[in-house]
This record gives structure tokens, sequence and C-alpha cells, in this order.
């Protein structure tokens, strides 16, 4: 049985990355002559076909939405996902999800997969290496060719398109101040490495709230996390080497992880340590302590964006180039990880 | 531009079912032939073609998975899908996932859709709607037509496929055990309804350990729930007019929502009743207490799932007929709201 030859295969085979086959293809003036010419040949060979050619059949309609989400076990990518299939089935769209793991590589190949005649439109958030390497040619090609794309969440400014977000920086500002409104002075920040976009937001926005109340920036309190499966026991040191009370974290994982960590350096949450995280989820609800969180509303973040993506697809006007950025309002749920006076 | 036709919008059109419409199309003898010609002909007009033509296109390799699953908000099947993903892409194959959010319409249109060109195989979950119905041809007919299905967690003995599966009669069966090892004889059960395959089947593991220990079943203690979303009434009713001393809850929302509803009563979790769960998600290792859970391992389950059909996929021999039943095992993970006595 004659099999189809994929992205994967050819950068195997030629020892290449998968974006430079992928450039290759699309004849980008990024990739030498050479290797051009070497990549091209051997897709021929093979019967490669780039979405490119797919994209010129562009009076097939598939009524579907192709999804790309960085992971899977991540209860807001879930609701953004559910808010997406209710809006989208409304309107007769069907709904396709795949996940990039957070590799780069795994997002094209899999925006090339979809892109190949079997969506419409893309909503996508992006992967962390994606964010990191800054390379978004696999996107603004899709795009190019004629096919909407609708980023939510983690996005990029280097990408021209519709997109939905929260406003990252006021959220977080607002919840370091609701801690400093509580008479907190040592405030301890758990946030990603900066390089992902959402996270580097909610850490400015700690910092501006520090600032504007005149406390200085410890760079002792703020604790970067490259890698969350290993993350324990840097946030233990944290708590444990330093007089803090209070922990701001970007995630619900890191405000779990830091009352896990307070309890075993035998301090209390939130009567020595009070916890705010970031994105209402299971997690935060029925943890012990509950925790005090900014919700994101990703129902209402996924409806507005398939509410974006099949206007512009059912759109008369196919030159129309207003790009808007929507901002979904996020608010404080107060539990029992603050104290409540 | 002209759209392309949906069997939902056959289904509208001709005012039929969308299992009416699929079953036209496939020359089904369950459907009479005034409507059978009338739904050809509708879909003649529009172009509409069922995946019985794109799959006659066999030689095509897409080298992808499709995924459907009942609902996304839900960490055991968020499991699954990881597992499923590692073992595909070491194979080199590509995953695409949809959702039928428990409806049966949505199960026939999202195979329609992936059968059509875009996967090579499935591996799925029904919907409790599909489980209901008993009306399994969608599946049947992607078989038949030379598609591989793997189905996973809640299968049908209707279909013949290779299925990957926990033994829930054993595991349910073994958690009440180890309530009444610890002497406990009033056990409360909450349960789905009986369609539900899993629950079904984890019902029938709590009668026969009652049974196995001369404990009278009493059907006061037996609680069906048909919807999760407005559970949390009954549950604290049953809890408050019975006289019980453990509950065994067939998934982890029904056990976190018994807890709540304990607390609200004024019981005391473990010491004045015990609970047990079922699925180890992050809820159970969250909540307060932890609860004691059966660990069904999705991604172990996923990971089975995915080999077994891309072993079929990749076999030469296109006519062995010999499904396959795995049974992954389970085990009781030990936390807070048992006694550890």
């Amino acid at each position: 049985m004659r099999r189809k030859v994929t992205l994967k295969q050819i950068a195997k085979e030629l020892d290449v990355s998968i974006s430079t086959v992928s450039k290759s293809l699309r004849d980008s003036p990024e990739i030498s002559e050479d290797t051009r010419q070497k990549v091209q040949a051997f897709a021929k060979l093979y019967n490669y076909k780039p979405n490119l050619i797919a994209l010129s059949l562009k009076n097939k309609k598939t009524k579907t939405i192709g999804i790309i989400i960085p992971e899977i076990v991540h209860h807001f990518f879930a609701t953004v996902i559910s808010g997406i299939e209710h809006v989208a089935n409304e309107h007769g769209y069907n709904v396709i999800v795949t996940l990039s793991d957070e590799s780069f590589d795994k997002e094209v190949i899999n925006m090339e997969m979809l892109a190949n005649g079997t969506i419409d439109g893309f909503i996508m958030s992006l992967s962390k290496e994606t964010q990191h390497k800054k390379d978004f040619h696999h996107i603004t090609e899709v795009i190019n060719q004629g096919m909407p794309v609708v980023m939510f969440d983690r996005v990029t400014n280097d990408v021209l398109c519709d997109k939905v977000i929260i406003d990252d920086n006021l959220a977080a500002y607002e919840a370091v101040q609701s801690l400093i409104d509580k008479g907190f002075k040592k405030i301890a920040l758990i946030t990603t490495v900066d390089y992902v976009s959402v996270g580097k937001l909610r850490t400015d926005g700690y910092i501006k709230a520090l600032k504007t109340n005149d406390i200085v920036v410890d760079p002792k309190l703020i604790l970067k996390i490259e890698d969350i499966d290993i993350c324990d026991h840097q946030i233990e040191e944290l708590i444990k080497n330093n007089e803090i009370d209070a922990v701001f974290a970007v995630n619900e994982l890191f405000a779990v992880t830091a009352i896990k960590a307070a309890k075993m350096v035998n301090k209390n949450v939130p009567e020595d340590i009070s916890v705010i995280g970031f994105t209402d989820g299971i997690i935060s609800k029925y943890s012990s302590p509950s925790i005090t969180t900014v919700s994101q509303n990703g129902i209402k973040m996924g409806g507005k964006a398939a509410k974006m993506l099949i206007e512009r697809l059912e759109s008369e006007e196919e030159e129309e180039e207003h790009f808007k950025t929507e901002v979904i309002e996020t608010h404080l749920v107060l539990r029992e990880s603050t104290p409540t006076l």
C-alpha cells in the first residue's frame, strides 16, 4: 500500500528541521537555493502536496473549524473548547481539535494537516516553543492563502489576525493590589519563563502593582518556573527561605503547589500566607483550602473566538483587513486561600 | 460561494432524523423505499457525498487517527488522549479529536466528517445517547467499509471491533469489598442511569460485593443520577435521610459532591462517612479531604488503543477478523476519604 509522505519524514530523510521543509516548500527566501531545490525535488518524488495547493480550491467549504491548543490536560483550554463548540454548532459548524503538546514542530504539522482541505479556518493558542522561537511562518502563510485564523490567550503581535485575550497585565495588577489592600507587603510571585506571553504580562502586572504602592521589587521573591513537573522543590525553597506573607501564582497548578509547600514548612493558608491563583479551574474549586483566583472565563473566550471566525468566514468582503482584538473581562473569585477581611 | 450541504441540513430540510438520512444514504433496509429515494435525490441534488465514496479511495493513507470522545471537560478522557497522542506520534501518526457532547447526532456527524478521507481509523468512546438508543449503524458501516475502529471505556457488544476496557465490575466489587473489610455495612451507591455501560457494570459489582458478604441490597441506598449538573440535592437527601456509613460513587464528581453534601448535614468524612470514588483525576487529588479512588490509568488505556489501531492499520492481512478486547488493570488509590485502618 502506497503511503503518503509527511513533513516529518521529509525532514528526517534530508536531515533538516520541519520548519526548513515547510519554508522550502513555500519558496521562502530564508532558505538557501540549494536546500529549497533538494526539498522540493524530494517532495515531488514522493507526491507530497503542501496546503498551498489544497487551498487554491477555495470554493470547497467544509463547515469545519480547526482548533490547535498547547495541551489538553488543562481545564482552561477544555472550557475554551466547550465555548467554541457551542457557538460553532449553533451556526452549523463542526469542530476538530488537535494538540501541539507545547511543541513547535507539532503545531506546524497539525496546521499543515488541517489546512489541507479539512477545515475552513483556525482558532489557536500558541505553543510555548513557538513563542520562544518567534517563528510564525506557518501561521502567516495560512493567512496569506486566505484561510482566517483567530488566536486566543497566547497570542503574538507578529501575526496580523483576529485575537481574543484577557488583559493579563491588568488582571494581575488587580489581584496583587487586592493583597496589598489587605496589608500584605512581602508578596512572592510564582510565574513562567518570560517567553510565555501571558506569564510575562502577568509578571509585569505584579511589578506595576508593587511599584504603584511604593513597595520595592525583590528579585528573590520572583520565581520563574521552566518545567511545571519539577517545580515542587523550587516553590518549597521560595517559601522556606523568605519571610513572605502572600503568594501570587500565574496559574492554578503553581497556586495549589504553593499551598502544599506551605503545609510542608508548617505554614497555614490563609493564616500565615495568603495565596491567589490564576485560571478558575476545578483544582481551585476543590483544593483545600479552596483557592482565590482570577477567573478567565474560557467559555466566553471560546464563544467569542468562534463568533469572530465564523463572521470572517461568512463575510462577503474578502479583502477586509481590519483585524480586531477582543478583550474578555476577568474578575477575582474569592475563596478560602485569602482572608475574608 | 457554494457551500457543502451537511447531514444535518438534509435532515432539517426533509424533516427526518440525522440517523434516517445517514441510513438512507447507505441503502439501509430499515428505511422505507420512499424515504430512501427522497433523501438520496436531495443528497444528489446538493452534491452530498457520504463517506462510502471517500472510503473507496483506500490507497490514500492520511497517517492520522480520529478520536471521538463524549466530553472534554473530564480529566479521564484528557489522559486517554495524552496516551493515544504519545503512542501515535512515536509511530508517525497525527491525532484529531472531536467531541460528541454525549449526543448521538453529533457522534454520527463527526464520524461522517472524519471518515470522509481525513483519517485512517477511529478510537472512540460512545456517547450516552448512543448507548441509550443502541443505534450503532454509523460505526458498523465505517467498519464494513474497511476503516478500523477501536472502542475504549464505553463500549458495546453490538459492534465487532477491537476494544480496551477496564474490568468495571471487578474494580467496583473490590472497592466495595474494601469498605466491607473495614466493617461498614450500610454502603450507599451513587451511580449513573443503567444505559451507561460502565455505570451499569459498576452497579453490578457493588451488588455482587454486598451479596457475597450476605448484606441485604437496600434500593433506598442506590441513587441513579441522570443529570450530573443537578445531582447536589439528590445526593444530600440520600445522605440526610438514611443511616449510612460509607458511599461508593462511580465517578469523581459524584464522590466530591457526596463529600460536600456530608458537610452540609454536619457529617465528617471519613469519621462519620467513608467515600470511595472512581477515576483518579485532579479533583480526587486536590479535594478536601482527598478522595480514595479506583484508578483507571487513562494514559495506559489510550496507549493500548493506539497500539491496537496502528497494528490493524499496518497489518498486511486485511481479512483477519480476530478482534481483541484488552483489559487494563485498575487499583485502589488510598487517600483521606477512607479510614487508614
